[in-house]
């Protein structure tokens, strides 16, 4: 287990009973009348990793006193889409190995892969109409739309060197901070007021938690680029290094870039473009100094995670607000 | 044009403000705030195809007599759904080509793919959401799985010379019939009863929609299974012979194989299996007798449309039923 896993695992030591509960919810959904189907959704569960979106929906949930007994299916429903989100970007990374589990890409092959992504979206909405309320059909569209639209843009500006900083933001609030936004919104949102369609649209505390989840989701994916510029592989327990090799400018490749010289320049984008390199991303750190550009970045998400902490102090002191509290620590402290 | 698509457009003619309207909504549906999406979608939305299923939701509604104003938008969106798949469909022939020879463009034009796939499931689920009733959610989704479900069976008999009959149609009705079935049970189960709840589950002309709809799509399956062997992509409208290349051991294929001696099996085999051969499908054809297979097949389809057919049989005589019984004739009188 890699050290993030175990640590989160700690982390969310206090909604234990809830998230087994919603992971026995999961796996049933990862049923099928297919051998061959259930052959693979088993294999997706066990990289089941951090479970931080579902664990995200159960803790505002507790946090702002709204908790229901939907929460838990809720919950599952935003990890079967984030696991399908999961199982279509190893097909796009060609990523090797996802949790230290052989990716179903290059286990089964593509084809394959992308079924299953599909099965495990439309289980998910599949589960979604047999909520109470509408709301979180709706919302996960919603949100799943503007995923793909977010990594859409993100694929025709690979090897920008020009991109902003406020775009680079704005695709990755898109592609990333949506689920969060969207998990924290429904922890917030679905209650039994909710069910009998009496729960206000413009309910702040809502789309407080909303903007709650899309800060912090955008800090861990600025951590995250981060990470897969100069982590570990045995520490992050998935593949790094794919960004350069993909051609992803992330945030602090942007920095470092902005403020090189012509030449400097020149070398960071003949090692991202030249034919024949190996390990990009390798040659990238050892070549160029990126302190200044992961320090950056680090401030940046430090900002973002300020301003999800203090949204939360108009909630009662409740175990769950600390561990909430404790999230935003573990995003930023990710090992690198 | 395909003479096959310009023979649909006749056949369909007497819906064509319907299709004209269903088709707006599609294309709304299609837009969205970032470029690069919309750019693509309106790739997408060009290649739009028969739009058979489209035109089944509302000519089922039509001659059921329970014709509602929201039947235009759920025939957009199970026509969505299709045009999903046929998305993925295209990364999976993609997948075949880039196995052959590595290119990075090609890859970049699959991950797109991909992402643009789920985009128009999304879109499609989130339309879904907006409809006085959940049925259509809940049935398109229920559809979606078993169609993956089917694909990713499929997958796993590639090869597979033991096939039976059975589990060839097994797999053909999940991965093709599912959507005509779907869109059937809609036309007649979509209605102002069915919003305000009071439609009952065992409603026995939907029921019997929704095999009209598995018998024909079934049976417009085998023929396609049929035409991807012997067509003319002239006349068919997309390549054919990509069966034999990608393993799919179809329903004239298989009857062939049942009753031909050890010799000819033998070369059946090599013909699908040996490195290196070039155009698969014409060489099966130019040195085995597939006649026997194909009218097996044909009669198979007649068989299944006939059923189809009987079903129309408790409906008044409109001019919406007499398409429905012109669509099966089409069904079997595709050119090969």
């Amino acid at each position: 287990m890699s050290e993030i896993r175990s640590r989160i695992q700690e982390l969310l030591a206090p909604i234990d009973s809830e998230m087994l509960e919603m992971n026995a919810i999961l796996q049933a959904q990862l049923e099928d009348d297919s051998p061959a189907v259930r052959d693979m959704t088993s294999h997706v569960g066990r990289f089941s990793g951090k479970q931080l979106r579902a664990a995200l929906v159960l803790l505002v949930a507790e946090a702002t006193g709204r908790k229901s007994h939907e929460h838990v299916k809720v919950a599952a429903i935003v990890e079967m889409i984030h696991l399908a989100t999961l199982v279509h970007d190893d097909v796009l990374d060609g990523a090797e190995v996802r949790r230290r589990v052989a990716c179903v890409n290059e286990r089964w092959d593509n084809q394959i892969a992308i079924l299953l992504g599909d099965y495990l979206y439309s289980r998910a909405f599949g589960l979604s109409t047999t909520l109470a309320s509408r709301l979180t059909s709706q919302l996960l569209a919603k949100t799943t739309s503007r995923l793909c639209s977010g990594e859409i843009e993100q694929s025709t500006q690979r090897y920008d060197f020009e991109l902003t900083q406020e775009r680079y933001e704005f695709i990755c609030a898109a592609k990333t901070a949506s689920l969060y936004g969207a998990a924290c919104e429904l922890g917030a949102r679905v209650s039994d007021q909710a069910a009998s369609g009496s729960f206000p649209e413009d309910d702040e505390l809502a789309l407080s938690m909303a903007c709650f989840g899309e800060e912090l989701g955008l800090a861990f994916q600025i951590i995250d680029d981060c990470l897969d510029l100069v982590g570990d592989t045995e520490v992050v327990g998935k593949s790094v290094g794919t960004d350069v090799e993909d051609g992803k400018v992330t945030l602090p490749v942007l920095h470092v870039y902005r403020s090189a010289s012509e030449e400097t320049r020149d070398h960071i984008r003949d090692i991202y473009t030249k034919p024949g390199i190996e390990k990009r991303a390798v040659r990238l750190r050892e070549s160029v100094d990126l302190t200044p550009g992961l320090e950056y970045a680090k401030e940046r998400a430090e900002e973002l995670v300020d301003r999800a902490m203090a949204r939360l102090d108009v909630l009662e002191d409740t175990a769950a607000r600390r561990t909430l509290k404790s999230i935003g620590d573990f995003v930023l402290g990710r090992n690198w």
